[in-house]
């Protein structure tokens, strides 16, 4: 069975310049924006209908996936991409079989959509709900991962959205082939396909026109991808976004820290996968236990395959440790890197973690319930653990079902976002002819 | 007793450029961020003592207040203000009095920051707790009511935050003394009186650093005003807003509406106070009840002073109608007048209020519960009501104590801001040694 969708079919004409692009994409806004008010008015039952019935299409259509992320792989060989790139935009049937599962899982979540967050009765017998809304239309910027064509539109979906998707031109092909299986399991649950669109030009402007808002009709802007993405699009975006810059997370052994743990949780915390943002970057070791702890701790990282970089402190205590310098202490590495660093105490890695983390994932070790306390309360960060590892920032293992990614803004929405991040709500008030004195 | 904050002591320099502005500003911001750091460890004790001292200090310099504050007037007077300007500005004993009880009242709200949002275990034993947090430092920008400066500052202190207030250049010297009220309390009570502060300088570029950010050291801003200065706010800010263009309220009065209710509350929610946001500005009224409601309903209006103008039908049914144009459906009188228009039914209700409305604050009046759930449903505005007065959009009627403004956006806050809505949250972990497999 073959699915191309009709950007992909355009593909010849993607390369070029639209020659009117501001108008194209000022109507997929408008698009977007009556499929919203639609979505957000459509039953839970449609909305899961249109996720089973796209993750069934993205089964059936697995052989035309792979031939079309074919010819986008070719072309970044073609064009010298490196591995790391290529491994990230090539689709394998396990990974489609992934993509095609985690739409039923997103399909599985409850709808937030019309739940009543809080209610209460006033004095004069108005009846006050808050109630869960959409939030409208979200723009969706990304990279080359074509996977997140099928999360996040679902997600999107799921929480009763209309998106904009615009993926990276290297997936260009890959994307539009699993957005037209979105489209067909909308089309088929009675649903407008209006309410996931692809953006069906490779030309960048086409960022630079969803960033601008497309006339008041993009409410949110959700950039995924790397540093210099999410930069453009937090300082060019007239509208709001969800991004996170980084992930500089760190792991404090304090100083009644177990050796163990401190040891099973620094390890799993940068090398389990060093590519995601919850990766620790920092390892702040207590005074008080670097006899004890830094020689094991250093080891144990070496032994799973980390290079470590050290202040004066770790570099004297332990062997074949390289010398950091005031970059490495807040460089997201995302890689089999680690900075290590002795500090003097709890105030001042929790000042050490202030100055140069994100505010993104940061954990502390220790026996002490105070002075773990002290850091869940003091570190300003999305999310803050006592004795877990930090690759547990995420939407699943947080039990949300899946994620669109980690915020570490402070508005709206703050650590994994959800298909409950993705709404907004509403006052429902309920009277009885009462008016205001 | 006299209290003349720093601010006040260099009016004679305010209505000067000040020399490096950007500076100054850049200077403030840094001061807001390191006092929001020790706002948000602050006791609810010492911040509700900051409170109370504040109020006391307000109470004590109410001569000293009003004397500045006739200073301003005097201002406003010569350089030929309007009556309703002149008024928003004046300040009497009792408005001081209302201003020292209202900060009180904010002082003995819940403090809402530790409140723990949500809690759950996940199956490999990590206890999750989201927890609300302050939102850092936030700016507010206003106009000629001095008022706002001890509403605004109490609100943010009560949620941790620290507050960067801008008032209008006319209420000057009045904000200024007010401010200082407010230092006093911070100060006696233990905590950074860099908590509050106020923009030393009446040069309008002083606005624009605070919309560019001050270097990463605004959370968010608070316009509240007329319409030119949120639109300016929301064209320039390159931070987070929390804004409501206008209200463009409806009531809509349906089929199964009984008319002695329907009066009474389109009469409320015009006439009660046409000069806030939550003022019905238009009437719609269906086509099934024109002959026995519409002349009613508009005589009503006219008897309580209410200028009306109508659609053709409306005139037609009603006696002394002004012709309404294109533009008065979409109008924000904020005066005595209304726009009256007949539907044909609940669904043309419905779209009216979609493609003219503000998603503010929309009413339905009927007897009947599906049209009402429909109504409530459908109408995507910030609060929608059944059979009760527009009027009520407010954080006091909603029981949230005081408000700092109505939000019509669908991002972080959405209706009145209230302590809640000036808060964040964050993820807190708790494990005993978990890795991720």
């Amino acid at each position: 069975m073959s699915i191309v969708s009709p950007t992909a079919r355009a593909d010849a004409q993607a390369d070029q310049a639209m020659p009117d692009l501001a108008a194209e994409m000022a109507a997929i806004g408008q698009a977007a924006r009556a499929a919203a008010r639609h979505m957000a008015l459509a039953t839970t039952a449609a909305k899961d209908a249109a996720l089973k019935g796209a993750a069934a299409a993205v089964r059936d259509a697995a052989p035309s996936i792979l031939a079309e992320n074919a010819l986008d792989v070719a072309d970044m060989r073609r064009e010298g991409g490196s591995d790391a790139f290529i491994d990230r935009l090539t689709l394998t049937p396990d990974r489609i079989e992934a993509m095609a599962s985690g739409i039923e899982v997103v399909a599985a979540l409850p709808d937030p959509v019309g739940t009543v967050i809080a209610e209460w009765d006033r004095p004069n017998g108005l009846h006050i709900e808050r109630v869960r809304t959409p939030l409208g239309v979200i723009g969706v910027i990304y990279e080359s991962r074509p996977n997140v064509t099928a999360d996040a539109g679902a997600l999107c979906l799921k929480a009763g959205n209309a998106a904009i998707l615009r993926g990276g031109s290297d997936s260009f092909r890959s994307s539009a082939i699993i957005h037209g299986c979105l489209a067909r399991g909308l089309a088929a649950a009675g649903l407008p396909t209006e309410a996931v669109q692809i953006v069906p030009t490779r030309d960048r402007a086409a960022v630079g026109e969803m960033l601008a808002g497309l006339g008041g009709n993009v409410d949110v802007i959700v950039p995924r991808g790397g540093k210099s993405l999410v930069k453009r699009v937090q300082d060019e975006a007239r509208v709001p976004v969800f991004a996170h810059l980084e992930g500089v997370c760190h792991v404090y052994v304090h100083a009644a820290a177990d050796l163990a743990m401190a040891t099973a949780i620094a390890v799993n915390a940068k090398m389990r996968r060093t590519s995601i943002c919850g990766a620790a970057e920092t390892l702040l070791v207590d005074r008080a236990v670097v006899d004890s702890h830094l020689r094991p701790l250093v080891e144990a990282l070496q032994a799973a395959g980390c290079i470590v970089r050290g202040d004066q402190a770790t570099r004297t205590a332990a062997p074949n440790v390289e010398e950091a310098t005031d970059s490495d202490w807040s460089c997201e590495y995302l890689d089999a890197i680690i900075a290590v660093a002795v500090v003097d105490g709890l105030e001042a890695a929790i000042d050490h973690i202030e100055r140069y983390g994100s505010h993104h994932t940061d954990a502390i070790v220790t026996a002490d319930p105070t002075a773990a306390e002290k850091f869940l309360a003091e570190v300003d960060s999305a999310i803050v653990l006592h004795n877990a590892s930090t690759q547990f920032a995420d939407g699943g293992e947080f039990g949300m079902g899946a994620e669109i990614g980690i915020a570490t803004g402070r508005m709206h929405a703050r650590g994994p976002v959800g298909v409950e991040q993705l709404t907004s709500f509403k006052y429902r008030v309920r009277g009885s002819g009462q008016v205001r004195p």
